[in-house]
């Protein structure tokens, strides 16, 4: 009675069911739980993803996907995804999938203490043991996908994207960075320093105004939560999305624009297409794309000197009028460049340094040009090339970023391609929509939201992240419109 | 290589695993989510009920249940309460299953309409059809463990309890309060009304004294949480207990006696074995003796004098000196009994006869010696004969309770056998351990919650409602511990 691919969608629907439930679990575990929970957990996370993993690899899922009919557009996207999704569950042995996960867990939690002892030693043998297992997945994935290793890892977090195409990019980055840094910095240095802000900052008061900002730009209340956990980060499901952050009581900058940097990928999963809701085509198109998301609205529009305007007058009315509340002072606070040595804290300039030097050292770690005993000087070493500063420390250095030592190879490019494609989206919907900084100006984001909810968000997953940005902009990606941006932002101003 | 008892218990595991992520998601439903999220969790409740079903009624697990041998003790009950939860999973057809579910939602729906326009009509024909299937699920059940129909539905709740052993305790509970009810109402009228609580009664201070009470009687605060929500309820896991209360700014009694009520159940939870966690053997023995723990510490310690009067403290702390808060004032305010219609409202005392109506009632309705037709005049009839008082509409009268109209026949009985369990482990605790009084009079519940730990809740599920009751009080169930606590607490005192 039923058809294959009828049979396929419930399977994919519960399966999405189970992928939501694992969602809520793990936001309520960085933002509710009591420490006494993690255990059990831990357990509640591993059951379900057990479960979905033999769904997905059952044998009638193999059945149904040979003789599977779709119609041609969604469906046959939809399709697409289903099959890729099984070919990547079924390419890996159990026993590789359990010991990953071991070898993951172990070295998560000695990363901890060798980051807080700069003891790179510590966790080296576990890195080391990591990386084996890594090879050997993205040996596996390889094989079943016909990709390299380096790009079946790759895939992994944003479909159709390889290691070749990334290359050039990043390395034309590198070398316009060396020119445009220094020019920044002098054009910075001439302008003078910044007034800084002036508290007191309640967490209150910082609680509101990012609520309250979260959903100027489109947030809707019944379908969005705000709350607090150590690292910020989007979570919950399309329809009901949970963006956390950290207030500090002396800084409110830092949670107001991760607020605002979160409510960009908050936005993204809100305008995915209904009617696809828990099929894989109806998923967002990837980690890049996502980032191109929370990127556009943090650093395109709530960067912009419009919104920066807008911004200015918020913080009076939640502090008390003040010099540095100045639009002109909030831009050389908030976009102002800096050597650093921690990803994370770094300014949208040099950001990309520190995803190209990790783009470069995971790949040679995969395709075994690396071994994870050399990190620490291949790390000091590529930092000097690209940013001329090499970290005192290892903490400061290649024990930074939880990803590698939880087991996430082929992610940091994504950071990047992002922030790319946010900046050529943003030429695009400029282009498109006139008025737009007009609206951004009196903290309207309605004119690009539309643009981004029908030109990227509505999509979903049924384009990859290239063919998503040429429906959106008439051209795959192009980092030009990238420096652009930085050009005009750091080097062409006065 | 693994043994067929080893399997259940790995599969066992899983389940409770499952059942464990339904709870928070449930907690998150009601202290959490925003609105719009609730159709997706449904469905995310839905495919983790599904799932568990599945897992539950797989062929192989009656395979594994003919074959598995289990170790005299733990494991033998163990395997017993396995089989129970696979027979009753299996007695009921997938459409029968399938049809409650769309039944009782249906109808939970309407009656929510229902009862705020007090028009039972409405509701009516949705009712008819949830006790149809009821019926139909009663007698299933029934075929399937060699019990009547009701008590098939009881022993879901409940196992292991009877109406031929509920029906003659009820009646002369009944009998007794006949008697018993105009002697409490005269005494107290004699001793005068109490002065009213004075506030105000800032939501903020209401919250802190609850929490801080709730970890004075001996919740852990790394394994619990206290929220709000607008149905109180204790929910969560046994190593991360997640409370929720409603606060009123006029009436602090209600949150503050709420969450002592809470509080018992949430030690219960705490309490259960650590060595059979994600067993059916370690959980809790039932609804009953659940129940029994909640108003063991709500009823029977903290309404005692002795504790009164380390309330009586807290209160003044909390809101400054009044004569309000003179014991013997709370003890007037908060035991005092009134002839109502409202069962989550009643007193103690007439609190039985609520259960007893709706005992009587649902039996009838169950046995198809009552129609839903009949149901308000049956309702109106019993009340009378119970408490002297007829409800002047059915949203006062059968329309109060969610429980049928959600299709819970047979969960009414559990409230009143936890009050007589409560009155009767009291009794045997008292008797047990020096000195309780005292230390109840300093807020001191460790003596009382030792006791109960390991007379009660170490048991899990190994022992029965009557079993668990026989092993730490010596007796099965004896009403007559229930009303001489009554009888001393209101009837004897000056």
């Amino acid at each position: 009675m039923t058809t294959p691919y009828a049979r396929l969608q419930a399977r994919f629907s519960r399966l999405a069911a189970l992928g939501e439930a694992g969602a809520v679990l793990g936001w309520d575990a960085s933002a509710m739980m009591p420490r006494g929970g993690g255990a059990a957990r831990g357990e509640q996370l591993a059951a379900l993803a057990g479960l979905s993993h033999e769904m997905l690899t059952a044998p009638e899922v193999a059945d149904d996907l040979a003789q599977a009919q779709a119609e041609e557009g969604w469906e046959e996207a939809n399709l697409a995804l289903m099959r890729r999704a099984h070919l990547r569950a079924t390419a890996l042995p159990t026993a590789l999938v359990e010991a990953t996960a071991l070898a993951n867990s172990a070295c998560e939690k000695v990363w901890r203490e060798a980051k807080a002892a700069s003891d790179f030693a510590r966790v080296q043998p576990f890195l080391a043991e990591v990386l084996r297992l890594q090879r050997e997945t993205a040996h596996a994935l390889a094989a079943a996908t016909g990709l390299s290793p380096y790009d079946a890892l790759m895939d992994g977090f944003q479909r159709g994207v390889t290691a070749a195409e990334v290359e050039p990019v990043f390395d034309a980055y590198a070398l316009w960075l060396r020119d445009a840094l220094p020019r920044a910095e002098e054009i910075q240095a001439r302008r003078g320093e910044p007034v800084p802000l002036d508290g007191p900052f309640p967490v209150e008061a910082q609680r509101a105004m990012c609520r309250r900002l979260s959903l100027r730009l489109g947030l809707e209340a019944d379908h969005s939560r705000l709350d607090e956990s150590l690292h910020p980060f989007c979570g919950g499901t399309p329809t009901d999305v949970r963006i956390t952050t950290f207030y500090s009581s002396d800084d409110p900058a830092k949670a107001l624009l991760g607020v605002l940097h979160e409510t960009g990928h908050a936005l993204y999963e809100r305008g995915l297409p209904p009617a696809f809701a828990r099929q894989p085509v109806g998923e967002a198109a990837g980690m890049a794309a996502h980032e191109s998301q929370s990127l556009i609205v943090e650093m395109q529009a709530c960067r912009s000197d419009a919104f920066l305007r807008f911004l200015a007058g918020e913080m009076t009315a939640a502090y008390g009028a003040r010099p540095a509340h100045d639009p002109a002072n909030l831009a050389r606070l908030w976009r102002r460049v800096a050597r650093g040595f921690i990803r994370v804290d770094a300014d949208e300039m040099t950001y990309p340094a520190h995803v190209i030097l990790r783009f470069r050292l995971e790949r040679a770690m995969i395709e075994g040009r690396l071994e994870v005993a050399d990190l620490p000087t291949a790390w000091a070493e590529g930092l000097r090339g690209l940013l001329g500063i090499a970290p005192p420390d290892d903490a400061r250095g290649c024990l930074q970023d939880i990803h590698w030592h939880d087991g996430a190879f082929g992610y940091f490019p994504s950071y990047t391609l992002g922030a790319m494609a946010a900046a050529q989206l943003m030429k695009a919907a400029r282009a498109a929509v006139p008025g737009m900084d007009d609206a951004l100006g009196q903290g309207d984001m309605a004119p690009l939201l539309g643009w981004l909810r029908a030109n990227v968000h509505a999509h979903g997953a049924r384009l990859g992240f290239q063919d998503l940005l040429r429906a959106a902009t008439g051209k795959g990606l192009d980092p030009a419109d990238f420096t652009a941006h930085l050009g005009h932002r750091y080097l062409d101003a006065p």
